[in-house]
């Protein structure tokens, strides 16, 4: 089960430090469920046996479920989007444009930015687009924009788009908003490419893809902020970059940068997808290691922005925000030049940033001198 | 693209005849969308090759999407429940009572009975839960409900449920409220279980499986008539039944029936899960054939009751209820009466109700004097 961060109208102080929790994070209502239904989820695993099949176990409680079907394996999920269309609904308001185009990859990026986390080729999407009514399906341009950008980023990722869901839910959707999802289903093949971390060791080194910027995790905090803009989310952040311009660059692809990978022999130990919960996102795996960063990657400027402006430590931004580093790929200490090099070679910006090291559970953060332990993530 | 039945707040006569379209369904502003978007969706099939597979062509259009991945078939689908979850929020006001539990069969219901009529066995969904916040959530009884009901129907299928997702959607969704959705992903194995129609023919048995209720299509509707309703959704429809505990029978789990089948040699020819547009769905494959239903089954008290207050025709009944009948079969004669007593063995009735004729694109209803032909039903 993973989860999207949750909105609420908490009151703000309008000046001071503004942590994700102060934004409108309520775990402690939605995690008693969490584990409810992990357990219940867990005790299904048997019905497979039946089929002649079994679970990858270790995929329970990683970013995508894995189904041993005999020749392959199946990895399969669904995700969803977030809020982050309410940052295009304002914008659209104040620009007259639509950003369905690059809202549309953000979906399908959170699904197939996780598929691809246990080693899976994704290889079919289905898009769940519930509007609050008819209505909204009736502004073509804006429609006509979800589908073009639907279409380019199954190109992007060498995807067939199956079909899907475009249900009007007025009543349960609000008027006006459109709650978008995608699901994803991929093979892990041939059978070495599985990546849950059972290979994940000391000597790895820890390789980090740029973000795009703020990509789907992080919009309640980033919304909250807008209130303290006299400009709101038409203030310049750089030249000719408004504010909320910025908050919709769409997010990176990065199964493109696996595909390549696997074409050219490396098959990384383990992959992290930097979503909620920012770099504490590098403790995923449950195996007690040590992650020592030494090269911290360039912050884009709309996430620097966002932590001046909510007077955030770096600790606290980067347990946050993915601060530049949207996806970490773990992979043999030989491999990772090479993985760098293929991956900017897919035109998406790569460092050699850190090693795995025994020890104790952290991510230690050199240059920042920031610590994350276990304590600061509890996934499962 | 599948499509829910929209809502809308159109002015309604208050004691004359309501029809679907009057219930608020304005499938004029959808489908020029959907057109696009299946126009789309089938340009990137292309993508396959580059994986070494291919898409069954004749899946498109179909109720879920199928790839050809060599040793066996892949299927998936992402489904939406729709706007029952309105109807069991109304009754927890007038009862107390949770009916999540058969709220998340419904969910799954709706993923597992489009996935089967291709020839599939599901094998793993995934949760799609998303809130209007997060205080959704700290509802336990009804949280609870939720996780119990979801394990079971998964337990019903024989499926593993993989994971999901729980966002809390503020601004979005509606406070107070949840959209609800499953994904499943499953396979065709072997090949020859594949059921896209290629078969069908002339000859053919009709197999109706009965319903338990309204499922979950045509909710728009049966809210819409409460109104008229001096008693609500308390009103008795039969003695001791409340109109809205009928309308929350949940919907039935036809893949034991399907599975059975497949065990007792028997491969159906194709199938239609009946759901939105009633009958009219009996049309769903593009063949050129007449499909005479010579046997009409029981229908269910609660839809007698919708079309008796909604001033319903037969015609009109049949073409937006399943009245009845939740899925059809369509089997070689031979295998008529047998099909019958296997779905009856799973404890679901069933009925040898027609037979499939060459001959021009319509299903005759013999007993009620119904004709729907092709211009009634456009779903691709």
């Amino acid at each position: 089960m993973n989860q999207s961060a949750p909105t609420s109208d908490q009151p703000t102080d309008q000046t001071g430090t503004l942590s994700y929790e102060q934004a409108g994070v309520n775990y402690d209502l939605i995690d008693p469920l969490k584990i409810t239904a992990q357990r219940a989820a867990a005790s299904t695993a048997v019905h497979l046996a039946g089929h002649g099949f079994t679970e990858v176990a270790a995929s329970r409680g990683e970013s995508a479920y894995v189904v041993d079907v005999g020749p392959f394996y199946l990895a399969s999920i669904v995700e969803c989007l977030g809020t982050k269309t309410l940052v295009a609904d304002e914008m659209a308001k104040l620009t007259g444009k639509s950003y369905y185009d690059g809202i549309a990859q953000d979906t399908i990026a959170m699904a197939i930015n996780d598929l691809i986390t246990v080693g899976a080729t994704p290889l079919v999407v289905q898009a769940y687009w519930a509007a609050g009514g008819s209505d909204w399906f009736g502004d073509s341009q804006r429609a006509q924009a979800l589908v073009a950008g639907w279409k380019r980023a199954c190109e992007v990722c060498s995807v067939a788009w199956g079909g899907g869901e475009t249900p009007a839910l007025a009543g349960i959707v609000e008027e006006g908003r459109i709650d978008l999802a995608a699901s994803c289903t991929g093979l892990i093949n041939p059978k070495e490419r599985l990546s849950v971390g059972d290979k994940l060791g000391a000597g790895d080194a820890i390789i980090l893809l740029a973000s795009s910027g703020i990509h789907a995790n992080g919009l309640s905090l980033a919304r909250k902020l807008v209130e303290r803009l006299p400009n709101g989310y038409l203030t310049e952040i750089s030249p000719g970059v408004t504010y909320g311009e910025a908050l919709l660059a769409p997010t990176v692809l990065y199964s493109p940068v696996t595909e390549a990978l696997w074409k050219a022999g490396i098959t990384p130990h383990y992959c992290a997808n930097i979503t909620g919960h920012g770099w504490r996102k590098l403790l995923r795996h449950p195996n007690e290691l040590t992650y020592r960063i030494h090269s911290v990657p360039p912050v884009t400027p709309v996430l620097r922005f966002i932590q001046a402006q909510a007077k955030q430590d770096d600790r606290e931004a980067y347990s946050t925000l993915n601060m530049g580093a949207g996806f970490a790929i773990f992979v043999k200490a030989e491999d990772a030049e090479r993985t760098v090099e293929i991956a900017r070679a897919q035109g998406i910006a790569a460092w050699n940033a850190g090693v795995v090291e025994a020890g104790p559970k952290q991510v230690l953060i050199e240059p920042l001198d920031i610590a994350f332990t276990n304590d600061d993530l509890q996934l499962r």
